[in-house]
Order: C-alpha cells, then sequence, then structure tokens
C-alpha cells in the first residue's frame, strides 16, 4: 500500500476505495433518506488486500460505514432539509444532505453477517456501487 | 467551487479541505485518545467560501466533525487496541486507530460559540492544523 506523496508543503487528501456496496437500491429517487427508514440491508465488499483490517469485526457488531457518495453534488452549500418545501433553507453542514463539499456517507448499521471479506449490514439506504472508505465502532 | 472531473468511468475521490482545526495539541503524543478523555476544546476555522454551508448551526448543537488525518500512517491494518500490549491484534476497521487506510477522523462534539466561520467545539482530540472535511448533526 502506498503512501501518497505531494509536493512538499501539501496534502494530497485522496481516499482510496476499500470495497463497495451492493444493494438493491440502484437509483437515487429510490433511497430512502436515512437507513432507518425503511431501507434494505446490502452486503460490503471489502476488497481482499483490505481483509486484515476487518479482523474482530462479527455478527451483531454495531458499526459505522463511510462511504463516498458519488452521485452527490460538491457545489451545493444550501438545501431545504429533506426536499420540504415547508422547511427553510439550511447550511449543509446542519442537514444530512448527500450534496456537500466533501460527500461523504456515514451509516450507522448493524453487522448480520460475515463471509471471508463480504459483510452483510443494514439497514442501509447507500447506493448499489457506492465506493466504502471506511469502517469504524459506533460512537458510544 | 469545481466538481472534480476524472476519466470516463474512473472517480476521482479527492477531499478539499473545508476549514482547519487551531488547537493547543501539537503533537501525537499529546493528544488523548478521545475526545471525551480529557481532550480540550478547539477552534474550527471554517474557510469563508463555505461559510453558507454552516447556515444553522447554533452554539450547544451536537455535531460530527470529520477530519483528515493527515499525520497518521495508511499502511497499518492491524493494531493493538489503545496501544495496551495486553490487547490482541484487531483490524483497524474494529477499532478507532487513527492509523488505517483512509484515515479519517470522526469527531463527536458540542458547539460552544460560533464567531463567523470560526466555530468553537469541544471536546476534541485532534491536532492543530488537522483539515477539516465536513460536519454533520449528530446521529440520534
Amino acid at each position: 500500500m502506498r503512501i501518497p506523496k505531494g509536493p512538499p508543503g501539501k496534502i494530497r487528501m485522496i481516499l482510496h476505495p476499500v470495497g463497495v456496496v451492493r444493494s438493491p437500491l440502484r437509483r437515487r429517487r429510490d433511497a430512502p433518506r436515512q437507513g432507518r427508514e425503511g431501507a434494505p440491508d446490502a452486503w460490503l465488499e471489502i476488497a481482499p488486500r483490505y481483509g486484515r483490517a476487518l479482523e474482530g469485526i462479527v455478527a451483531g457488531d454495531e458499526i459505522l460505514v463511510i462511504t463516498w457518495l458519488d452521485r452527490a453534488r460538491r457545489d451545493v452549500l444550501s438545501v431545504r432539509p429533506r426536499s420540504d418545501p415547508v422547511n427553510p433553507m439550511s447550511g449543509v453542514f446542519a442537514t444530512r444532505s448527500p450534496d456537500r463539499p466533501n460527500p461523504l456517507g456515514l451509516h450507522p448499521v448493524v453487522v448480520r453477517e460475515v463471509e471471508g471479506t463480504r459483510l452483510r449490514v443494514g439497514p442501509i439506504e447507500a447506493l448499489d456501487g457506492t465506493p466504502v472508505v471506511d469502517l469504524k465502532p459506533a460512537l458510544r
């Protein structure tokens, strides 16, 4: 694994995909706004070279999945929360909108099953094909 | 704001810093392992061009700060949790180690004060100079 090298004094913040979401949700309009609003389970297919990083994760664990929301817009700074015209405009940092300068998704899920370097987790509103960039234990 | 363009079919997952942490913590060995273990408050200096994205965040809010842990190692897949030799080796995805393939820091904090595009938040264990990449409402 390479540590990215940039010009001295300049940080290159490049994410490496560690895996991908495999979900029945294919289009943004099919996805609920949050995992707990009727989202399905999905498989996280982690690349085998990151397998050692999964050691210790077992069925029943509550974890946070961090994704790169590759279908989001990065040039949006204000939204109406939940796209409801009744809501006043709000800064995206005060909301969970996928549209934001760095479209990171944060998904609290339960691990249902571990099969090699594949994890079945849910409920999760991420779309099929969404890159996974990190997994962390749930916040306590 | 530019939407990064890459070769067709290839996603470039490049984070843009939206701000920086200003903290009395200067070195990794000075930082507690988690914010709730005696960490200080810090200022988040958000770049003025992202000011609109902060609208709606007020003192007292519980938020999540996502940082890029620029002093972490990306080539570490297993660690002893809390560097305690009593603990067995564990995959980094099962831990909060800053050393991980994509060194994203996730910091639950309380907003103490908002001053233009600067937010005083805490407690937070991030080091001075750490790039901020996203802010989100706390998970419920």
